[in-house]
């Protein structure tokens, strides 16, 4: 089926030249886009739900100091009469009590040392505590969006080996979960992606989705060594490092699988340049069991690997 | 197979005579549905996650003013006696300061300069705070039930394409990602929609799944030509532009995929009519390489084609 | 494949002689479950995000007053020196301005026109307002809970029919949605469950799922006729209408479909038992073209029928 | 295809000598992980929506006074004159005094009676709220994150059977779903893994996806008998109790299924150990027809089994 031997990936082949790679190590695409028309709210969603929690504090500290900043600005403007039990003498004064009651009021604290009087303080009150709960209820929706957003942490083996296997050969990493909890299900996609020169002499980047020993397994709760088997229907049949490193060849990985904790599908993306490929190792155990009878993972020596004799 | 020929899409072919699209270019059916019962809350949700935030926020305020509106008047009904520190003079002074008690209990403020006094008015007040509470918790559902609905935002080109396609022809639209998050394990359903007259001289609607040339694609961070090769098997094998016409054909795409920052599946649909659908065009390529190596595409550009020559 | 002809789902074929429905109209099971545990929360959860939203309003309403009957209880047990501001002259009196106290403090609207004075009186302060806010995320988590939940609502035919159907003979029911929301790549599952005499002597129920001749439709904006062809291989060829009632021959229906507002899975079931089932007849159409040429369904007849001359 | 015969399940054949259980019966994993960087966040999370609720409220109770310890701390070494309304007059009645007025604030509830004064006491009160705010923004992701957690309550028999069946020998185990949500679609995956000893005289442990009589079944509102049939194919031909025992054999079980009320697939997974594997016994029936006709399923006996004579 052309499907299999082919597969596009959404990338055209004319973009074929690109001699950066396509996908980061952390899974992001090496792509300028222009003309999107311009930033939209969801990425400013997007971007808060993926912030570290220090930096998400940090802005809504910032958020929150410019709106009592202004509010207070609102009070003082309506003038000293709007607030009962206000006693500055200078304006400055005035403006860090009208501040300091503005937090009340966002917070709907409301001491009532302080308290509007009058129609506009009233309504700019009134206003300032709804703000306030909307602000609340955006916090939460952020706040609980970071939490329900799985991610699954998964460590990619540094190098990509080509190295004996069984009685043939396999390009093989290697992948285990950083977190806890587990993955079910997981499954992977392993694509390789080359410049070819075609008949008419132009040069064109081709995908090919290559084989896999295994392409998912139940559990994950250990390592697993991902393997393709370079038989004779592999692009990778009697290709050399050099052949490899001169076709700028990339392998782009996708991992996806059941998040035990969330319920939720996660996915994870990586790739391996020629460069980070190499031939003749292979992966050293990192499963051993302990003098208890307990399996023992060594996270430690994922990317450890040596040279087959 | 049966279905493999004549897909039902949930429309009895007896429905076949309508003249205008089924499915509008948004991706909304243009269906007249009659009997239903009535407007249930559902709808309500339905509506108040979708609708922009200006109009949520601004359908927010105006509930915020008419329940604080109809409270200040209970207040007033029970009289000046219930609320302590209230000092207006007229009717109306009373009950904008009502008003301005209701927003101070309404949403806990609670500055208590007037605070309630006597069995009605405190049974009141105790209502409108849980009231206010539990709008609030209705208003972080939507706010986050808003947040966590996963939209694709694809852009389809303005025009489907017949051109020549390798060594035949083919039927073909260009996707592409608006957003910066990342889509996975994208999939295109193609249905033909047309109508056609049998043998009793009965003109009826038949609906025709059409092959792609892949069906889906692992990554979609740049733009996806959706083919059909208009071979012997295509319903489309050897129909002319005016057959097209005249059949009142219609295409009917959908399009799934795997949302990475919501870890949901989410849907978008379009349609081309036959008036969208150009013969002996294809598509201007916006995929280029950078001057730095970087893969760029131009989202502008997509709908941009030329003439076969 | 045994799979195939003799599907258990879940019941063994000893529950056989149940002479009251599996699955009710409604898709609940008609199971008597002995042995099971005790009332967990979950079913408390399962309950709450169940009920409709006056029940759930009422629910709320009175244990806010429960809550503050105790804790207004609790204030007066401390005693009249524990709340400055009080002023009642009985205990009832005291008792009414102390569930005033709690109801202020429980939702942290806070007047403090009467405010806690002591370490017995602040100390319950701290914990009702505490309590408050627990009892609020919990609300809240409710309120979201129940909008988040994606409940399809599907209309079943009121019966089942067996009629002519192209060449041969076809089982069939109507069904349609009954939201204004999309439902997409619906697909249906249909079991027949009968009771059997085997070789022995002994009668036994058996399940037999049956092809149906599209199991699944893309799109469900209008109505769908899910249709089983009779065919020779069907456990219904030459089955006459005695026969099924003898046999107490139940229709077991499942179906699933992705939401496309909630962009989730939602799935719905319901059953036929052979006294629903009519032989001889066929649906009426529901399906016509408006006078504008729009496609027009008319959900209040999708039950009617007419008898096959 | 080998990765039928052979499937990893993410364990490395070099594991192969552990001689404790790989799964234990709660699902859990035996397995020890080293190198893990630290104690991240996310475990957090996890580790407050999975304890019980009393734990839960628990550690909100400690959390709050601790905050409110500390906050009480600030506002006494700020000093009396931050605090209108204070009237302490020893250090200790004065941080009681401060300590609830923190509670206040960081509640919002803010009564009043004692307020900030002054710079100082006013920021610090200004974040206090904020603080306040932000960790209710958090308590109520977490109470919605305990609430949305779909947790499969499947009971498995406690021991395994291999008894005739049909005309072959059967392993076969026994559920039932212990909630009285619905579960669709629920599908299961037995793996038999044992040690073996190859060629060279070294012991591996290898692992065999067992074939299913049936892989899944449509609805699971009664128990399902999960039946692997010992046919000439199966890695169990043959196999006497005394093999089973040698070769450390464990069997890991997986069901998935479709939650009716989360809307969300849910998993569970349990092991028999060869010991708990009972030759030449077979289940008892717990389903029956109760004197109404209805069906009737005795939970309590799911673990009761019968010798074959």
């Amino acid at each position: 089926m052309a499907s299999r031997r082919y597969e596009d990936l959404g990338i055209g082949s004319k973009a074929a030249e690109a001699r950066v790679r396509l996908l980061n190590r952390d899974g992001s695409f090496n792509v300028r886009r222009k003309g999107l028309p311009f930033f939209s709210w969801f990425s400013g969603y997007h971007y808060l739900i993926s912030i570290p929690w220090w930096k998400f504090n940090l802005m809504i500290l910032i958020a929150y100091i410019a709106i009592n900043a202004l509010f207070g600005a609102v009070y003082t403007a309506i003038g000293l009469s709007g607030l009962a039990g206000i006693d500055g003498h200078t304006l400055p004064e005035q403006y860090l009590q009208a501040v300091f009651f503005s937090t009340q009021t966002f917070t709907t604290v409301g001491f009532g040392r302080i308290a509007p009087v009058g129609t506009a303080a009233n309504t700019a009150a009134a206003l300032e505590s709804l703000t306030g709960l909307l602000c609340f209820a955006f916090a939460t929706g952020l706040v609980y969006g970071r939490f329900s957003r799985p991610i699954a942490k998964i460590i990619f083996s540094r190098s990509a080996l080509i190295a004996p296997y069984e009685n043939i050969t396999g390009f093989m990493f290697r992948v285990a979960n950083q977190r806890s909890n587990q993955l079910i299900d997981v499954s992977a996609t392993v694509t390789l992606s080359r410049a070819e020169t075609n008949g008419a002499g132009h040069r064109t980047r081709k995908f090919y989705p290559l084989e896999l020993e295994r392409p998912s397994v139940t559990f994950f709760h250990l390592s697993w060594t991902v393997v393709h088997p370079i038989d004779q229907n592999s692009p990778l049949f009697g290709v050399t490092k050099e052949q490899l490193d001169e076709s700028e060849a990339e392998f782009l990985i996708l991992l996806k699988g059941f998040d035990d904790v969330f319920s939720q599908t996660v996915h994870t993306r990586t790739s391996y340049k020629s460069k980070e490929v190499l031939y003749g190792h292979r992966f050293k155990g990192i499963i051993r069991t302990g003098s208890d009878g307990m399996t023992e993972i060594d996270l430690d020596k994922i990317h450890d690997y040596e040279r087959v004799v």
